[in-house]
């Protein structure tokens, strides 16, 4: 399972470039200008895939303390691939419309919401298999550690996609810094990978 | 063979997401319209993704019935593979088409013969397999079981498929309620994967 | 080297479905007869498929007469990866003029230099570890016996290239009777994997 | 996370082709002229390859030196991939542009900073990674030769790069000079992969 999750992730990850827009034709003109217009989907791209970059860490990271994967988990991690995957829509949708004043909220929400959700199905993901499929050797301090780290996120999220509400320019600020602080927090007080 | 498969399994299920849109402009006007109308696509996405994420899972579930791989097995699932990775194509189109009556016919046609065409190679690959290649240890039961619970899917696919010539949408119906029907009976009463 | 070249190789042939079409829209009209008539389209995709899918269980049996990886291979390896990244392009060049007279021969062209080279990276990549990384347990009958099997493949490429000046569809038909060749002997008369 | 890396590289490498374009019409008229017109495509698809497959060749050679892996290099490595994962898009932007005399700069200018960019990556990876994970039985003058092989990399993009502000051609010549320079150097000079 983990090498079809690795996979997933990857490919998700890699599909972001898609946001930044692959085919698209150029419209006459600067080209030079239009690059430069480009930088929403330039921070769209960077937020998104740092933070599937962390998750995919902390995938790795839950599922080393499991003993074993047993079929609801299986379809619990098809749950949360499913979002994983969904990502580069919204990533692309903020991309576009993040400059335009009217989109703006539309495209914040969308994101939100589809962060929420990932965090929810992650968090579910974690929750049942460390309830159920521990390892016999697991530090229980350490799980507890770790339901404690992600349990904020899902409320987090949802909160800053119904801050969108009253300002949609705040809520895409808040996603990024969450992917900044979460890869600076797991990158100097995190466990180290084994 | 696995390793690649996976690959496979993987890259189709990430480029499902294509089908929701990752380049077509969106025309100028209300976003969040917009994104509201495209629920066709995040149904058909998820459907999709859940059938080729279940399919995966019992493709790891037979393999591990096999004790070799023989060039026929390898040809039979590089078909299996060829009708996997065709599934963004009709995901697509069923996305796109579903909410227009004339169009609704085509689109359900075109997916059921796909999920069709799939079961019978997932079919193939399971019976030729389990004829010819199955491990010494195997449980001749469990073996019958299998073989009792794939047999159907094809007939099954092929019924739903020759619905929509009736009704377009009972048809499309019957595609989602067998993905939901798959996943849960394969979390509840299906084998753990070792 | 194997897992990036059964990566690459996995994502290649996944990507021929692009070749299919899953940005461009369709137009106004029936939509049944739009999908009927993209039949060279869904041909192209299994020619292509099915050549991709044959050339990588060949990929694995020759890396398997290997005792090491040496760094003039592992560039060898990159340009054959290249030529096999590039199919889903004529493929999809195919697809879409395949039914239009005059523009049949350059689809054609291209397809067949493709293929070509491809053949020649693949015999490049096999001539050189065969001669220098050979495993010492290697079956020097086996070895001339893929050496005879491999040479072929350029020059009927090349052959079927040059037809398309004469006759843009006899070239792409023996593309795909050599792919349904290829499949089909490789299939009965190959070595198992192991 | 050599898997994952594996995946994000191989898959990356294969979207270049998206830079060739698998889904833009070719506008009427002669098929043959438009193939041929889309040479600095080919060529951008090329060098492009051969700099990520490169890389990903050395990638697998610094971490074989490494006897652990930390969380803030795996944040290094996300940003590497990020790099990385980005290529295809100024790919396709020179491709695109690299005829077109007013473009051109611009062009030349985004596909150096990214290269640069993942130089500055490549290379922080490597000095993090070695000062503080080096295996016991590191070989320090491998190591040191490493680290001078590596040193220039991204000061000499940087220069192709402000060289593009004089002569976008020189740059862009550069470019390509320097993806075969560092595969035959690599090929011919550099230590077998084990």
């Amino acid at each position: 399972m983990e090498a079809f999750s690795d996979g997933v992730f990857a490919i998700a990850i890699t599909l972001l470039i898609l946001a930044v827009g692959l085919e698209q034709a150029f419209s006459e003109g600067e080209l030079e200008q239009q690059l430069l217009d480009l930088w929403p989907a330039y921070i769209a791209y960077a937020v998104s895939f740092l933070t599937v970059g962390i998750m995919w860490a902390n995938h790795h990271q839950i599922f080393r303390h499991f003993a074993r994967v047993d079929r609801p988990l299986l379809l619990l991690n098809i749950l949360l691939l499913l979002c994983v995957s969904f990502t580069p829509f919204p990533t692309r949708v903020v991309a576009e419309h993040a400059k335009n004043g009217s989109d703006r909220e539309a495209a914040a929400v969308l994101y939100g919401l589809t962060m929420t959700l990932t965090a929810i199905c992650f968090f579910s993901v974690w929750i049942y298999g460390s309830r159920r499929l521990l390892r016999p050797d697991a530090d229980l301090r350490e799980v507890d550690g770790i339901t404690r780290s992600y349990l904020p996120g899902a409320p987090i999220y949802l909160l800053a996609t119904l801050i969108a509400f009253v300002s949609p320019i705040a809520s895409l600020i808040i996603f990024g810094a969450l992917a900044i602080f979460y890869a600076i927090s797991s990158s100097f007080f995190g466990r180290d990978p084994s």
